[in-house]
């Protein structure tokens, strides 16, 4: 029962190229911890840095997409991977956005079944398609998502952030990523989360 | 997004067979509130005898499982087979029992990665295979169970907790069987689950 | 090629608790045998009292299903869940309540293709689904069987009934419960099933 | 609910070219009835021809497997195969050829628990993996086999056929072949298979 | 990193009978070389001439398909069956036949985004449908055939061709067949396919 | 039959952001063509920017695997994830860097017969089992490929050159990303290739 942040070496700060220590530093300060991916991926910063522009260029761009939607679709993807740092962490991460303490539960189990609308519920089927079967989304599959009113840059989005933690989730495989226990009851009552 | 209990009528209570009702009461009496799966079932009241005449006899018997134990296969087999109710209530059983805040999200995401000892991962990993591939079980899959030091006594638990579950699975899918919100925070703060 | 009823220890009848060895005496009273579940099940009195409870609250309650459909959901989900036992067992069943000496091996095998009418083959489907891939039905799924004239009580029946062998199923392969010699010829011969 | 040999038009022996012909009378004049095999493949006289040229080539020849394993190959992985033409037609051949009533049923729901010896269980594993998965076969899967004492050529004979009938098994399904009522009662009952 | 043609022995020309060694001297004569299932499936002739007898009925016959459909149907087939010889010799002949540079690769990987025209993207679902879940192939999958104007016996057509290259890929698996190196480059370059 | 670049609007070059444009002639420059990855990804030249910086961060950097070790992961995994763009592409580069014209179309099919050493058979298990069921990787998959010698940064190198790719093939399953006719050809005549 090994409790390590991950199966290979965590650099201490000071041992960080100054932008990536920067970039953990502002999280730190924005959350009160360190997330274990900023470590995780810190032992090879120019991954960390590539990674880190996509997820925001991804999640911080304006969007069709709420950000608590983006949340959803990174919560139910990799709760279909079953990638427990990204479930728990971004888990965290949606209760918040959503300002619903039981959301995130419900959509990393069975998105099908969670507390969302039909409309979010076609983005997520869409998506969790994608994320493990990707071979059989075809253009058939885009019409749902028209349907409720997805538009083709919001579908991107969608398809993106599946993508994006595609990678992410089979590197939390790989390395043992281990969610922060700080993670588990953030956003889980009303005061906390303010 | 219908927040019904369940997808059939609720009895109320006063229409209860009176040993069906004293089986609630007690239950809300303990609890502080009534766990949606005694509300669903008791729609028919011989099904809902029978399961918890089956969940008693297999939950609360001596065994060489702990409790905590015992619900840690409920939530991985529910986690499997993404079953919300089951995931989120047993969920917070198991934190309870186990005095543990973290396990049961651990354990629900994916049991191989979960804070479980070496012993507990094979009893998760017979009983997630028996839960989802019951067919591919043969006499070789008991033998890390025995290495491991579980009696035959044990492995009939492990396997007819998993087999228990696979039934309540399917009835809260087939009900659409909601998780009440007190689940969710339960056994998440130390002074709350004592 | 052990041919023991089951790898767990079957007791004699005298040492059987009362009631429990009453049932088992009803059942070879009438089916002229002890079907080898009977006694496996028997190694523990109260999971033996609640299966049968549930089993009969069940398959003996008037239902829009007829007893022979009840039978066909319980030999498809066997089917595709490979459960010796219970395809050997209840295909018997089966036949004698449809008084058709081929439509078990036909169910057994692949319920599409089976002379069944498109009513059940609806009724099929969806237990087949809940059988293997619980967390796939949804709402949705019920409109085939409303089409088909099922009401809200039949179709928890079909659930239900699914559910229960997924529960039987398992315990058959956890146990290597092996099927009687004598339910292989059951109902075949047309004299011999009356 | 049709009970047509096949979807397609069945040729009357009089339209046969006489090889065809001859061929479907010998079996009759064996079996005492037709097996809709012959009709339905008679449809294409040529395709007919080379399929029971090759049948033959392989069933009919000596080999380090007996006729009953041959025919429980084409049991186990037509199971799989979910084919109801092959299961029944070669379950009934099976049970001739075996002198046992019991093993063609237990073969087609689980080679795993049916009573055949470990040799002939490592000889249907092999059987059902490259009848399902076959590009996960490797060098690897050869080592079972051999350690019971398989030669190459038995190893080709056991591919072979799960091949033939991998072919044989999507005719069936294409032609939605009906197995004929007197393959059901074959072999199960002594006095009947002699 | 065995090079063989098969984990078989490969008879010399002058072992073969004379009918085998002539089919074998046309086709190298054709071709320019001996594709490497002739030699592998020469060491046993019976078997030779029957799967050969069954190509040519299928492959040679009038058909509502076109030469390069077939071959479609075969490369489509075999990539989801991950058949190393039948993708790269079908792919060979079906860039020839198509006189298309680009097709095989394009539908050996995914035919679903292939330059294909609606009805051949209709035939080879339903030939991949059948090649990896024939059990799941029903009534109902025929009408998007028909729908795209394929009859009867065009449709038998598409099933036998996947039919008998399950068979085939199977073959294939089982004796690691290896394809020529010849058929890598044929059809590739415009001059060199005439 | 599109043959379009995307489903997305490809940016034309003079509209496109200095350092992005700069990439692009870069590749064109040395490629002779703009490999359509770069037209399609260049809609959005944030996201473009971070999956080139991933990518050379990874595919650049010296590590105890060759360049052609790299792209064999890419082109393994993208064969098992059905992506035309990636498997085409990246069969090309592949055969470039391991001169060798046949290896790619090898290994796209099914690396288990692949012409690559043992050493290379295991990283390319690992890819494969991260690629497709990245929740089933265990510390127990690290020790075949420590077996062979591959250290920890090594590992790092497999899994996050399979995680990327994971990532790619998505975004060209989404945008219907279509491969260059050049890369076809590329690699396969050896003049060629120089």
């Amino acid at each position: 029962m090994s409790k390590a942040v991950s199966r290979y070496p965590v650099p201490k700060l000071e041992d960080l190229p100054l932008d990536v220590r920067d970039r953990v530093l502002q999280v730190q300060e924005k959350a009160g911890f360190i997330p274990n991916v900023f470590l995780t991926l810190a032992h090879r910063p120019d991954e960390f840095r590539a990674f880190f522009a996509y997820h925001d260029a991804l999640m911080l761009r304006e969007s069709g997409l709420t950000k608590a939607e983006k949340e959803m679709i990174v919560v139910a993807t990799s709760g279909v991977n079953h990638c427990p740092y990204c479930v728990i962490a971004h888990g965290a991460i949606l209760r918040i956005y959503a300002k619903n303490p039981h959301i995130a539960d419900q959509v990393a189990v069975d998105h099908r079944k969670a507390d969302v609308t039909p409309r979010q519920k076609a983005m997520l089927n869409f998506a969790v398609k994608l994320a493990r079967a990707p071979e059989a989304v075809t253009e058939d599959d885009l019409q749902p998502l028209r349907a409720h009113g997805f538009g083709d840059e919001d579908i991107w989005d969608i398809g993106a952030v599946t993508a994006l933690f595609a990678l992410s989730n089979r590197m939390a495989h790989l390395t043992g990523m281990r969610a922060n226990d700080e993670f588990y009851l953030l956003g889980r009552i009303p005061a906390a989360s303010k």
